[in-house]
Formats: C-alpha cells, structure tokens, sequence
C-alpha cells in the first residue's frame, strides 16, 4: 500500500497529544479564585500544595502510585490557547487581567512526587508543588484528575497480578469504561504488570503490548464453526487463540485441533464455571495430542476470581470490566491541598504550615519529606512521613519524593519499563500479608515525625 | 487583551475534536476479525450488530441513554489515518491488504438508536447497526465505550436530579474521574438534569453552563478568613458563594454577611452534618436579616443523601465522586453483538437471526424494532420489543429508535437542549415507582413479540 506523506503541521499539532490543550481540564473555581488573588494581590504568595489520600480505598492494604507520565505530559501541554481564552472571556469565567495572565502562564515551579509504580499508604505525599499561589492553583483538577483514576486502576491490576502469579494477564476493559479512560487505564495496568492489552491506542500512544484475535461475532457470521476457525487459522496462522464456546466446547476445542494438526496456540473459553470448564478442556486438548495448547480465560473476571483459579489448568487471564472500573474503587480519593504558604510577600518570608480545621477531612499542614523504613532483610516496616528537611534515617530506607519539575523544567520522565521495574520491585518489599485479598488495614503505618509534626497518625482509623 | 488571529490550520485539526482520530480506539480483534474475514471473502456479508444491555445495574429501576452525540462525532472522526496505518503496519497488527482496506474506510452502513436522553430497560435495542460485517466490527469497541460510560453516568445523575427536584444540582467531580472523563461525565449529567457543572472544557466544547467560586485553599493563602472573603466579594461580587467552613461556620457566616451587608449570594457548606449545619446556617442568616442568601451544600452527596436533605433549608446541591463513578455503577453493562447475517454473499440473500448459545450470556437474535407502551394517561407500561418490522401497536406508543446515520450520513445530530427536554419528558412518563431510591426491578417489563421472536423475557431474572 502506498502511504502518502502526512502533512507536517496536521502531525505537530496532534501526534503526540491526548488533546491539543489541557488547560480547560480545570474546575471554574481554580480560575476565579485566581482571579481574586490577583485583584487581592496574593496571587505570587510562595505556596506548597500537597497531593495525597486520607485513606486507601476500604479493605485495601496498599496503593499504587500510576499517572505520573501522564501528568507531565499534561503540565507540558498545560497552555491557555486562543480558543481557551476565547471561551473564557466569553462565558465571563475571568477578567481581561486574569485572561492576560493565563495566556502568559507556563508553570514555573518545582514538583516533587512518589516515582511512577511506586506503593503508597494513606498520608503519603505523592505529589509536593512548590510555586505561586497562582501556579499550584490551577493545577488542581487535572493533577487530581489523573493520579485519581490512573492509581485506582493500577492499585486494582497490582492485586490481579499478584494473584495471576506467573500467569500473564491482558488488559481488555477498554469497553466498559470512557474511549480515552480506556487508554490510560491500559497504561496503568501496565505499570502494574499485565502484560499486554486488547487497545490499540494504548499500543501506538504508550508502546504497551496489544493482543487479540476473535470474537463469537466472527464464529456466528459463518455458516458453521469450522467455517470460521478454518479462516481465522488461515489468517492468524496455527498459533492463534480460537474463542470455543459459541455453540459447544468440546465440539469446538475438536475443531480447533483437528484443524491445526495439534498445534493450536490456544483456546479462550468466556463463558460458564472457568474451573471446571479448565480442567475439562485440559483433559481433552491433552488427550487429542495437543499438550502446548494453552488455555486463556475472559469473563468478568477480578483479583478474587483469579486466585479462585490458581489451582486450574489455565495459562493466562483476560480481565475488562473489573480492572477498568478499579475493582470496587475507580477512583483513588486523592486530595489536592494547600500545606504551607509564606506568611507575607516579603522576599525570603517564612513558610507557614496551613490546614483546614475539621473533623472529618483532615489535613496535615507543611511541606512533607518521605521515607519507606526498611528492616535489613529489605521488607517494608513503615511509612515515615515528616515536616521540613529529610531527617536522619537508616541507610536501608527509601526516599520516596524524586523531582518532577524543577524550576519550571520537566525532569522526571522516564519510560513505562523502568516503572513497571519499580512496582514489582516495590511490591516484593511488603510484608507477605499485603497480598491477601481479605479486607484489612494498611500493611505498613504511616508514621509522622519531625519538627513540628502531628503527633501519631491522624489518618488512622478511629479506635486503632 | 488582544487576542492573537487563530492559525486556522490549528483550528481545523483542533477545535471540534476530543482526538485526532478515534480509530484506534479499538480492540485489536477488531482488525484481526476483519482481516480474517478479508482473506475468508466474508466481510463484505451484510450485518445487524445491536447494542443493548442485558440488565440494569443491581436494584435500579431505569436506564438512561446517552453518549450518542459524542458516538455520532467518534463515527465521524473514525479514520484510519497515516500514522495510525503505520503504528498497525509496524506491530505487525494488520497486513498490507488491511491496512489498505482501512485506509479507505468510511462507515456506509446505516445506525438506528434510541435517542439521546430517552429511558432504556434490559434488552432494549439502544443502538442497531445495519452494515457488512466489517463495517459493523470495526465500531464494536468505541461504540460500547462511550455508551457505557455516559450512559453509567446520566443513569445516576438522573436519579439525583429526581430527588433534588427544584433544586439545582451541579456537576463537580472531574477530580475523581480520568481528565477526559470528566468531561464526557459532566455533559452527560446535562442530559441528565444537572444544571451546570465545574469542568471549563465542558463548557467550551459542549457549552454546558459552567459555576465555581472558591476552594478552602483560598482562605487558607490569606493572613484570615475576613481578609479571604473580602478578597473574593471584590473580585468576584457579592453575590457570590462564600466557603464557609474551613475554620469556624457561624464566624464564617457572620463575616460574609457583614462584608456583603447582607446582599451575600450564598454560602458553601463541604463538611459535617449537612442537615444541621444547613438549618443552623439557615436560622443564622435569617437572624442576621441575610434572607436572601442561599446554601449550598457539597461533601460526598449521591442520590441518597440529597434524598435524605430534601428537607433541610438547602438550595443547591454539588455533586462530585458519586455522580462520575455511577453511583456505584461506574459502566452499564452495555453489549454489542451480531444478532443478524445474510444467509450468502448473494445480492438480496435473507437475513438470519444468530445468537451464541450459553446459558449465562443471553441474546436475542434478529432485527429489533422498539416502542414504548403507554397508556391512555400517558403512563409507561412496557418496552415492547420485537423482530422484523414494527407492528401495529397503539397511536399512544412511541418509537424508540429513530435513524443516526443513513448510509453512511449522520442523520442524528441534535442539540444537548433537545436531549434534555427528552429526559425530562420520558422520566415523566414511568410510573412512580420509578423514582424510589430502593433496589428494586425495572419499572417496566420489556416484553418480547413479533414473527420470531422468543417468548417470555430471557433477561428477566430467574424465578420472576
């Protein structure tokens, strides 16, 4: 086929974006509150904003950090265009002087996060923005945005994994949530070890594997079932994965075998008691000669399904709606608050711890440092969380705030790979009980300590 | 300001469009299917593809449709374009003869659908495709995605707008929901009822009403709340909504009145028990001779607790985490399946109903049409579902599917408003029971006729 050359400025403008620009991805008040601050005259007040969860999702005993990639990405495209701007004065959403400064704006501040992958505990402080008011202000809604859903879905497919053992998982949720979440959840599910998924975006975008062969829509507009598997082997090659139970399983495994003299790649069964169904049609591929046919299941299932199978004959899992909707948790809770800000505008003022005072949102005030405590055998004892500079701690303990943005400049990036690394590196230091899927509490306690901290946790449960 | 003239290039490839292409948000058996069916000479075969759910989420009584706006742009958008074919080329996804199919894809099928805001039910036919069955295929996945997604949301929305009748309620949870999300969230809450919401590019793109003011991060930046708030009437009036709650509510309340001489627009409650704290603000105001001034409540309401505060002096509700994952039902379960081929490739050969044989994945094969039974009192009574052509049925009925795309032509665009008015009118007509908060079954029974057809309800649960 002949490829005709792509027009250079229709490539600029879309290929490596999600969407042309990312600052709208706001809520309203970010821009008014912005609007105040400037007619008041605190909007350059030097500022540190946090972003963490007050708890994790009921039951769970860790999170996982997922979405950093992205929000870089977000924060380079992060740009109030003409368009923008347009809307924005015409919906009366700001001033001329608000509009002048957002069409100015580059965030010109440093950010400090938990790398991608990377477990966290209620209190963590996964993101750290140190700029203007102004700056961090409006950062708001997208930062949360991303790191609520891109966690939920990583801290769900992390279980699934762990559960799966060796056994490969695909991602195929992309249906059963929004066109675009789809493709971020791919990303984050990634990060957290399947190896491959059934969206192709989430494959030219991010690089992630793809996968796929056929579904029950292929066997029925066929004549017959052999119609169908002869023309998808025909086209896919032996090693292809036949869907077997459109119309009868045995029937349709037979087939499959007989068509490919015993070297069928595999076969998906979608439907009914996997287990039993495993089990009965490991039997059978053995007994027709085809012991390398490996068996896949789909199916609505979840981290509690695939440890319900570990004991079944079957070589890889497809998991969708499950993974995609965060197993009970699609979203992670994180908060985006401000923790400190200086106490006048005077050059070099100190800065001042700050919170909300409520009973039932806390917040901890002041700039954050954090640390996983590890014992000597590596296995992780606590989350030490503290005010101001990084204290003294053990050489076996992990600091856990990298820089993202320093000055303006983005500095973190890095690929999926390297965080796909860190989480499995980071998931084989918890203690053993962080891998039952009972509910319980967080696996390691966040400890709080340094000048000026809160005593103790204030984010434990009550009563505990 | 003065804005810069727009490159019009950069509008073209930017302005009316989430993404550059939609085409790759796709499964990858999508393109293996068709190019299968290329090689077998079977993908030209015409098709009937239905989009329907089996069953509504656990104890809800209706569904709402929507997303078909945005499946009608994803449609439009749907091209194969060079660097999606190259990105398909180099992971060896498709082969040459594909990938030249899918350079020149355009959909020329025809879609039927029920139109946006109307009322579904199990086993209503929301969405039909008529095309071959590579044109059919290759929809599969962005179709359900977006369908899913909306319609989990507006299915939610609904019922909160339902119990806060009169009273407003506002979309605020972009911060809980992927970045894209969020905005397909907030216009499908507009479906819905919702009158406004706080995501600016909902605003820009799909012009829903946008609203907000001020986060406790505003007060938290000045030396004092008095000094916050004067900040915020001054820039903003003072008829707008203060944040009454970051350090003490009945202060707050007393400074903002005394600032706004009692003109305040409203106050802002985000933590605690909003029932009380609503009629102590409430008695407050009114001490304080600030009659006019509203209260608006937020903090993790849903359906169930704006329920619980219909009789609190309350008069505007914001909504976040619970309306964006669907209130507990974060997708809708929607399916898309073949559920019709012609019997050959011959020109004019009869269609087949087909369907997969499984016990626990029920559809019905065949061309559907639906109408909506009502009675003389305008009352809903039941979904009247069945194959082939319409048939007669009462001048009261209504049609439920109505064409989107005529060969190829998208037939089916309409505004948001129109959607709106739909929703309201087809909520109208259910009959009360609609609205109970309880789980219970669907409102109305789909019941299954014409030449065919299956009898009984197969989606009706078992035992019923």
């Amino acid at each position: 086929m002949t490829v005709p050359d792509p027009a250079p400025a229709a490539v600029a403008a879309w290929g490596p974006r999600e969407v042309p620009t990312t600052a709208l991805l706001t809520d309203h008040y970010e821009l008014t509150m912005l609007q105040a601050a400037l007619q008041a005259g605190t909007a350059d007040r030097p500022c540190v904003f946090e972003l963490f969860a007050r708890r994790l999702p009921p039951g769970r005993r860790y999170g996982v950090v997922a979405g950093v990639g992205r929000a870089l990405r977000a924060l380079e495209h992060f740009r109030f265009d003409t368009e923008s701007l347009e809307f924005l004065r015409g919906a009366s959403v700001v001033d001329d002087r608000t509009a002048d400064w957002l069409a100015d704006f580059r965030f010109d501040g440093s950010i400090w996060g938990y790398p991608e992958g990377e477990i966290y505990f209620p209190g963590s402080p996964i993101v750290v923005v140190e700029s203007s008011f102004a700056a961090g202000v409006v950062l708001e809604t997208v930062l949360l945005s991303i790191y609520n859903h891109d966690a939920a879905i990583a801290s769900a497919a992390s279980r699934m994994t762990a559960m799966a053992g060796d056994r490969p998982c695909i991602e195929m949720g992309s249906r059963r949530t929004q066109e675009l979440a789809a493709v971020a959840a791919a990303r984050a599910a990634y990060v957290a070890g399947f190896e491959a998924t059934s969206n192709l975006e989430a494959g030219r975008r991010y690089g992630v594997p793809t996968r796929g062969t056929s579904a029950h829509s292929f066997t029925l507009l066929h004549a017959d079932e052999r119609a169908a598997f002869a023309a998808q082997i025909a086209a896919l090659g032996e090693d292809t994965t036949l869907l077997v139970d459109t119309y009868d399983v045995e029937a349709a495994v037979r087939t499959g075998v007989e068509l490919t003299g015993g070297r069928l790649g595999a076969v998906r069964l979608d439907s009914g008691d996997l287990a039993l169904m495993a089990t009965q049609v490991r039997a059978l591929l053995d007994s027709l000669g085809a012991t390398g046919t490996r068996i896949i299941v789909t199916s609505d299932l979840d981290e509690f399904t695939i440890a319900a199978l570990s004991g079944a004959p079957v070589d890889g899992y497809g998991v969708g709606t499950a993974l995609v909707t965060g197993s009970g948790a699609p979203t992670s809770g994180f908060v985006y608050k401000l923790v400190a800000r200086a106490e006048s505008d005077e050059p070099g003022a100190p800065m001042t711890p700050v919170a909300k005072k409520s009973a039932d949102k806390i917040s901890v005030g002041g700039r954050k440092y954090a640390v996983r405590r590890l014992s000597r055998a590596g296995v992780a004892e606590a989350e030490l969380v503290g005010i101001g500079a990084v204290s003294r701690h053990d050489s076996d303990d992990r600091e856990l705030l990298v820089p993202l943005v320093t000055d303006g400049e983005i500095v973190g990036r890095e690929s999926l790979e390297t965080a796909r690394d860190r989480h499995r590196r980071a998931r084989a230091e918890l203690p053993l009980e962080a891998l039952k899927m009972s509910r319980g509490e967080p696996v390691v306690e966040t400890v709080y300590a340094g000048a000026g901290a809160v005593q103790g946790n204030p984010y434990a449960p009550a009563g505990r």
